[in-house]
């Protein structure tokens, strides 16, 4: 798309010159994510409020311009930029916390607010919101919203869409509409905000969330326990489950990720030798219930063959568990210059399966693939790492990526649990969904978005 | 629709002359429903599994036949009914529970198995399935699935909807579709499961369920808490949110109600004199934390003026304390011939404004309300008494009814939180949802159903 003088001139009539990017800078960056792949925007707008981004809709529905909604830009498929220019329509601007309603549980918030800030104005009230993408300090609800963000807590609380409520949204049409409300139970009409949350930016574009809160828990007890295999971590986790425990957090680390940041570090205390598997586990609720259940995971931890089993006595012993979970990102980094992050998802009984699938990948592939997530979930992180100088090594990587998620497949899993499809997985929808569903969902898109002009190029092959 | 016998001759070559029903009464009641209005069936037809199924529904798609799926029948609002003739689908042989995943908890059933079957079965095995709707020893997983029932337990638990995690459906064009699957992590193309949990049997047909369990909660306390004003017991409710207990249930029962099932009983004592409002209260978890969370419910009911409150010491002093709650159904049957039972919601801060308006509505239109419900989400049964041969009592109840649901509206309620809209409700959809919002709705609808054949003259008015 080339700029017309006369889409500027509208878009800055609606949203002021101050609030309009043109500049090759902006327009680069308002064209990359976290994946580090897509085009540049043709020009990027700034609305301020719900009005202005029902104005700059109704501008491009009439003139059939293609728009891309922009949260903080922090996904790993691509979801947020243009593939083929077009107007970036973000909406940092509309970062308020609007109300958090204490008698009835919710907190009313505009699209670019950030998850943490939200989590700790909600955490002072003694209330809680759940979902914690590793990207918390950085992503935003309606980011969140958009790809059903979900992280190590939601085995016990769930991802996002389970405390979205309602939104307010704007169709690709530019008429505003309200989904759903402040009440948990509302049967009127179909669930449009289920069906939106995780819809990736293609069926509307979100200018107000409303979101259900929980209690924060009162305690927790954070516990980690070492093992001489994948297989005996995952038994820890099936004697967890079987012992009617749900930890808030269920994670493990592979033998691989813990050598990565052993090296950053350069730190070989961080775990006891033989050590190939690593779960870090914490409990929540009142303080009798997480003493009795820490005790159980011990003992589960135990039967399945642990190494050994901590306790964190205080902040400093739990901050320190959680030291090698957070420095895993930067550690694999050092690895290989390029990550093919894959947050594939298996039920969490046939983890052993999917790492016995992935030793295999390693093996007649010849990569190097450091794996983590959460267990609990069966939603692994598997990062194939490649050197971006060597392409037999990348050709390589994209071979196994298809071998990876054909098996996830048919281990009754999916493709992907957190990260969404973006443009970046579009090419692997068929091996997960058949030509019937697809067929199915492009036509609830076109209920939406008759002109295919909102996020064009996403989800779908 | 007059059966043709090459209708009747297909229908037996799929399912067997013994599964299809032509016979008056037969017809009759697979017309009807717990609302007792609609039309009788033209033919009714009883697959045995998800082919016959599919061949039922290609061969009326052929021939533009009109299908309404059926479950138990126990809905209020005649969703599983049809309006005007056609043929019947009776899911009532697919009532298997095909499998309870000890390790994923997970349960994999066919729509017509009992929901308290379910929970029966997995309770066995110290698992969960929380949602309890009244009618759970009657009413099907499918039905509970397609109305997203709900029930005393959604307060700290939710609705159908948050333990449905895919689904297996028969499209209205004939494809089976499979949504979701054993994962809690899903993101891959659209939320078809939640879009069709709620849709009320208009989008496909379901024939499989896959469901998310939970560890039992290992005890449980229950209280019953007397108060002098529907507002003091109102106060007693926030003020158990505000001490961030959820109590597992939390249910409300105003006077009216109270003084129907003392007469039906002929029992006064069931309440202290001057008790204008009861709250029932159940907390559940592992047995130090409820013993905490009693002595809160305690305190929060005393300092909301509490007239008497009562913990139940054994299994039969709970079952005591539940009496009043069970009997209510019968009860009011016995104030009038006619019950308009409405399940309104609102913001449960708002409960109090809500009985305000019941108040005033009964002043102005001379009409026995009793009112009681699950106060911790809001979601307040409305019940209009009126006696079927007093038609100028029911032309005053049709009046209020508009007040009640453009009163709820106005509180940021909604007209119904559980038995959905069937077509009893259709009327009144506008009062909640813009035209551009049903008319989203109805393009989605057609997204699933082209032909509109699939349960027509639901939900939309």
């Amino acid at each position: 798309m080339t700029i017309l003088p006369d889409v500027l001139a509208a878009f800055t009539a609606i949203v002021g010159a101050a609030h309009v990017r043109t500049d090759a800078d902006s327009l680069l960056a308002y064209g990359t994510d976290a994946l580090k792949r897509g085009a540049p925007a043709d020009i990027a707008v700034l609305p301020a409020d719900t009005a202005q981004v029902a104005a700059i809709v109704r501008f491009c529905a009439k003139h059939r311009i293609t728009m891309v909604p922009r949260g903080a830009g922090t996904g790993y498929t691509g979801g947020a930029v243009p593939i083929r220019g077009g107007v970036v329509i973000s909406l940092e601007r509309m970062n308020r916390i609007l109300e958090i309603d204490e008698s009835n549980l919710v907190a009313v918030v505009q699209p670019h607010v950030i998850t943490g800030d939200l989590q700790d104005a909600v955490e002072k009230l003694g209330l809680y919101y759940p979902p914690d993408p590793a990207s918390l300090r950085r992503s935003t609800i309606g980011g969140n919203v958009a790809e059903c963000a979900g992280g190590p807590r939601a085995f016990k609380y769930g991802t996002t869409k389970r405390y979205v409520l309602g939104l307010e949204a704007v169709l690709p049409t530019g008429e505003v509409i309200h989904t759903g409300g402040k009440t948990v139970k509302n049967v009127v009409g179909y669930d449009l905000t289920q069906l939106l949350v995780g819809s990736e930016g293609t069926l509307a574009i979100t200018t107000a969330i409303i979101l259900r809160l929980i209690p924060k828990p009162p305690a927790y007890a954070t516990l980690r326990a070492t093992f001489p295999s994948v297989a005996a971590a995952a038994d820890a986790v099936s004697n967890i489950v079987r012992l009617r425990v749900v930890p808030a957090a269920l994670e493990l680390i592979d033998g691989d990720s813990l050598e990565a940041v052993a090296r950053n570090l350069n730190d070989r205390s961080l775990a006891p030798e033989g050590t190939a598997a690593l779960l870090l586990i914490e409990v929540d609720g009142v303080a009798q219930a997480i003493a009795e259940e820490s005790t159980l995971v011990e003992q589960a931890c135990a039967e399945a063959g642990a190494i050994e089993v901590l306790r964190a006595r205080d902040e400093h012993e739990r901050q320190e568990l959680w030291r090698v979970r957070r420095e895993l990102s930067l550690s694999l980094k050092m690895v290989a210059s390029l990550k093919y992050n894959h947050d594939v998802v298996v039920p969490k009984g046939r983890i052993p399966e999917l790492f016995a699938l992935v030793a295999r990948i390693k093996e007649e592939y010849r990569l190097r693939i450091p794996c983590f997530g959460h267990a609990g979930d069966g939603n692994i992180h598997v990062n194939l790492m490649v050197d971006a100088d060597d392409a037999e090594e990348i050709a390589r990587a994209h071979v196994a990526e298809n071998v990876l998620f054909a098996g996830v497949v048919a281990l009754e899993g999916s493709i992907s649990g957190e990260h969404g499809i973006g443009f970046s997985k579009a090419p692997f929808l068929t091996l997960e969904l058949s030509e019937e569903e697809i067929a199915l969902m492009k036509r609830v898109k076109r209920a939406f978005d008759p002109d295919g002009i909102l996020n064009p190029g996403k989800i779908f092959p």
